[in-house]
């Protein structure tokens, strides 16, 4: 049995990730491949109790680094109890945000410093990185548009009910996109950068192309 | 004026922390010092919107770097908001558990490797560790009887409602013991041992003369 693969999607707001995560996550079903398919915030039990208070506008305000510490905490959970099991099962792990998103969000667009998050990384993630991490980058004008479409069509209104993150300013999403671009420049190895602007189709076929390129050839699936 | 001082109360449950909290603060006040006085886990607002999640027995089960993770979220912000602007304005700050419970509960008693709280020590406690740390040790069964006893005349019942760390075992309670006097034994410099088993005038009276040596002389009060 080929090992399991860990693959993450990674974007801003609207980027459409979590479309490409559920597209991507059938490609892999169809060439017969067990897979799980799980998201951050959350992902686990106890992770989706920290989501709720990572998202909920209601959780009084923190520090960056007591922000980034609870991630991590729904992280270390999310690992133990979900990513690591089904990796070690010989299962594909998807997972829609991984932690290149607390060091965009919380560091190149926050107040973090990136040192914290590597050591935080080390504490946590350490050996489990994934083997393939898909960014698709969008300009936040188009990302923003499409996350308050989506939330017209779940709950009639078009800006209201947008969550901690969704809710800030333009230059909070240009930094967070820049953050995104150079986290792939740093890791070149692992990190694929994807044009968001196109449509969902396409982008999926690009990512299935990296995928069978980078992952099912080495797999030897 | 001299630098505020911070003072950490630690022990296991039924120590009567809380009480000689209070009795240190009214000296210190009775001294003429501005006190800050506060508790772990919570002592900001972010910090007690986590107590909630920490100490509610409805929270799901989580590993214990999970479980250590939070407790620094919470003490980042306690940290941030709360204890460095008290010191920094030359207040005593007096803090009911700091982050020696989390190395005797999640390390010694627990399962988390020291080193994981070392690093969460460096990265979220420093430089802003305490000046004087009383460690108050009492027999489990003493300590476990007196917290049944507070929780009946609070409750009206003497074994229910006991929260997360209250409803452990007896091997759990003496691990715990034993991991509060490796910490004292390891840092002579900055923890006392104080005898929990007396009367509560006399070990306030034991803790006033600590602090009284340790403390006021060296800041010329």
């Amino acid at each position: 049995m080929a090992l399991g693969q860990f693959i993450t999607l990674e974007g801003g707001e609207g980027s459409g990730k979590s479309t490409q995560a559920r597209l991507l996550e059938q490609r892999l079903r169809d060439n017969g491949l067990e897979v799980t398919m799980t998201r951050e915030p959350g992902g686990s039990l106890f992770g989706e109790h920290l989501r709720n208070v990572l998202l909920d506008s209601k959780t009084p305000e923190h520090s960056a680094l007591s922000e980034a510490l609870l991630f991590y905490a729904a992280r270390a959970d999310h690992l133990e109890n979900k990513i690591r099991p089904a990796l070690a099962a010989g299962r594909w792990v998807v997972c829609d945000r991984f932690s290149d998103s607390t060091r965009a969000y919380q560091g190149y667009a926050g107040a973090l410093q990136l040192e914290a998050i590597d050591t935080m990384d080390q504490l946590v993630v350490a050996p489990t990185f994934p083997d393939l991490t898909v960014i698709i980058d969008i300009d936040p004008a188009i990302g923003m548009a499409r996350a308050d479409q989506r939330r017209a069509e779940r709950d009639g209104s078009n800006t209201t009910r947008r969550d901690r993150f969704e809710g800030r300013d333009r230059t909070f999403h240009d930094a967070l996109r820049q953050g995104f671009l150079t986290i792939a420049a740093n890791n070149p190895g692992r990190c694929v950068v994807i044009d968001g602007s196109r449509d969902a189709d396409s982008i999926g076929a690009q990512i299935w192309q990296v995928v069978a390129t980078r992952l099912l050839q080495e797999a030897g699936t």
